[in-house]
């Protein structure tokens, strides 16, 4: 039996102001490239199909229109759960239809649910959920922590699992580790929104979403897929991919990765301004990916978001390196050195720095008038 | 043939800042039973099931139990369109799974859709739209009103209709008349939201959704079913219900009606205050319903609001016969009244008439150093 793990699609997501449905579009394309190339028995989508409650409509069009190629047009039952970006109500609405088609969309684990049982494969789908309501459904008031939410969750399905089949957890938390069940480290975990891998030990494959590098977990039953794509510079470096995950007869799992590749990348470079501007080096560049910029420059320097901007559309996010040198001076030398000067001399020194042309008398009377208005502004109030 | 005629569910509504979401429960109980009783071949629901385009998920879920008892569990086909409060994108996500259940929930209208049969019946579902989206599906410039719009929309539809068949339109729409065919009335109408009721004469049915009254339009095969609850106090008159449609084999239409009766109703009284606070008159009242009082009283009164809610609490509305009556008074001889007199005097007719303590000297001070105080404020800004 055969399925692709993937988790973390967050459609509609905004990054840094701008919209990536259109890319989310294309890389969903490669994933059903995938689907056809690998024929799966299922795919498995471990939460976080949107990027929140209520997703932008073209969004919401582009789950619709990918389940419905995935599940009606190719025939794959897909088994979904809500992360703690989806509105579970929202999601789940009309999953009692859907299950007719082999749609299982689930967006509350309650004590009485049955598996998802695929080609003799037992899926338990556990969406994301604060300790509140597992508490309240199991009604066990000690359940304050994630760790000791799942931990009776995982019990009361491990309770009536039949272990001489295959069976494979579907979550969406924060888990740790998984490779030593060292009991110290779960307990300092306890408080916090983490949970110990080893809970997940009972299962053959533990197919996990939340964390968005398909390495945060190195075990080799409990997984996490990763994102559909990059979503922040944090993860520039990250390689993006679906697992491809194989279990045999006698219950052996195999999992390999398929690579997913967007076509705008997320990346960070360096440099000074006139080398990054300088034809010799963007034209050996994907000038429309996704940018993060650090700059290199001393000198001041005039607008360069908006110069770097004619040549690279997508910068997302400016650096400068000497701004942040500066900084961690100021906190010593710089702020002795402006005690004792005007607010007209401290002016002057940055009308220098961020501009080419001259103080003047005409400018500095300009700015006395101003300073004045401000300060009668202040006394009134 | 026979089915239930339905409309303006509006879950989700807030009335002067109240949830109806328990009281749609309610009648939407009476609605089951109502189709229990009937056992009819269809439900038909004309638009606005939900009052806004991202409702509470509190509706969400009443929804969804709502459908899956009606459409899985009693196996009864649902026709449903969007009207102008829903969302299409998001009412209609996941209907291409519906539809296996005979669960047919149509977002968007488009050239080429098919009708939906329902023992023999032909069901034309057209959802709301303004007429934008329906000039650029079929190409046509000029489709610049509603009526225009719906015409086109029609003529598409009669083009390809079996007239040996019966044939249902479901609308969500402003029509007018219906009776007569009068072409000048249609112009005058044209540049509004309106729709000529001559347009559905086509067809041997048309189930309307928008207009909350049953009564909306008189016509033998033209109609509004009304909302499943009042809404408003303006609908505080109208009486709600659903209509049992039933064609027979020559084609010919009979309408009838079954009651629905919301717990709580909402309604209007009028009268002094000391009379509705007598427990004589409060005991023969349902003191929980949704109540706009008018109040006969001339002289002033201490907060009647709060005095009426410990009797009634879900008064929504108060009104003074008096204040309307000082409203147009002011206009003529009341603010003639006012000049001369200071705001000292003002103030004091106005502690006078509202309060039962007297003025004093001290609060003449007190208000004086409180004018000061502002004046100072405003001459400073």
């Amino acid at each position: 039996m055969k399925f692709i793990h993937t988790a973390d699609w967050h459609l509609g997501k905004l990054v840094h102001g701008v919209y990536m449905t259109e890319d989310q579009k294309q890389v969903i394309k490669e994933l059903i490239d995938i689907l056809i190339e690998e024929q799966p028995d299922a795919l498995v989508i471990a939460g976080d199909l949107y990027d929140r409650s209520v997703p932008p409509t073209d969004a919401v069009n582009l789950l619709n229109d990918t389940l419905h190629t995935i599940n009606v047009d190719m025939n794959i039952p897909i088994v979904a759960i809500s992360g703690n970006h989806d509105s579970s109500e929202r999601l789940s609405f009309g999953a009692s239809w859907y299950r007719k088609s082999n749609l299982y969309m689930t967006g509350k684990w309650l004590p009485n649910q049955q598996p998802v049982e695929i080609k003799g494969v037992r899926f338990h789908p556990v969406p994301f959920s604060d300790p509140g309501p597992i508490r309240e459904v199991l009604q066990q008031k000690d359940l304050t922590s994630h760790h000791d939410a799942m931990k009776a969750v995982v019990e009361k399905i491990v309770e009536k699992m039949d272990l001489s089949v295959p069976n494979v957890f579907v979550g969406h938390a924060f888990v740790l580790g998984g490779s030593t069940s060292d009991s110290e480290r779960t307990l300092s975990v306890g408080g916090s929104g983490c949970v110990g891998g080893e809970l997940f030990l009972p299962f053959t494959y533990t197919a996990l979403g939340h964390l968005h590098s398909p390495d945060a977990i190195k075990h080799d039953t409990i997984h996490y897929s990763g994102s559909l794509m990059k979503y922040s510079f944090s993860e520039a470096k990250q390689r993006k991919i679906v697992k491809v995950v194989e279990i045999n007869e006698e219950g052996a799992v195999t999992v390999t990765e398929k690579p997913l590749k967007a076509e705008r990348d997320m990346r960070e470079i360096k440099g000074y301004l006139q080398e990054l501007m300088d034809e010799e080096f963007y034209r050996t560049q994907k000038r429309d990916d996704f940018l993060k910029i650090t700059l290199l420059d001393d000198g001041a320097l005039i607008d360069p978001m908006n110069q770097l901007r004619q040549i690279y559309p997508n910068v997302l996010h400016l650096e400068r390196k000497l701004a942040l040198r500066d900084q961690s001076k100021r906190t010593t030398a710089s702020l002795d050195a402006r005690e004792g000067k005007t607010d007209i001399d401290l002016f002057k020194e940055f009308y220098d720095q961020v501009t080419t042309s001259d103080w003047s008398l005409q400018k500095e009377n300009k700015l006395t008038t101003v300073l004045q208005h401000v300060r009668n502004k202040e006394d009134q109030s």
